[in-house]
């Protein structure tokens, strides 16, 4: 099963996306994981290791999505 | 049966969202099209009306998510 993080900081942009975008994906094949960085703010380093440069952004396997525009990752620390 | 429209203009990043995230959406759920706006320029006006200012974009149902960045869509014209 492949993995999916949706990483989110709970703005009204993210959660337009992670409603939409997320319940389109093939839940068979993806194990989905939500993480908000507003308040998991410990997971921000691994969020910007994985190419994370804004919120929301989806994670799928290695490939980094930077959906529409909530907030930068800088502005969450 | 909804439908997911994913408009580009066939660069680099374009093709990587292409590959990887429509590869992702639930292909039992959605009727998807892919349309190359540089190609299919008059199809620009459709989708500036829908909403897409930059691409790649990905069209469900009437939401818009701007997926990375490409170009901006008035580059295409």
């Amino acid at each position: 099963m492949s993995k999916a993080i949706f990483y989110h900081a709970g703005c009204p942009v993210c959660i337009s996306a992670e409603q939409s975008e997320l319940e389109a994906l093939d839940q068979k094949r993806f194990d989905i994981e939500i993480v908000h960085l507003g308040e998991d703010i410990f997971r921000i380093d691994e969020a910007e290791q994985a190419g994370v440069k804004s919120v929301p952004a989806l994670l799928l396997d290695d490939a980094v999505f930077h959906i529409n525009f909530g907030a930068e990752i800088s502005e969450l620390k």
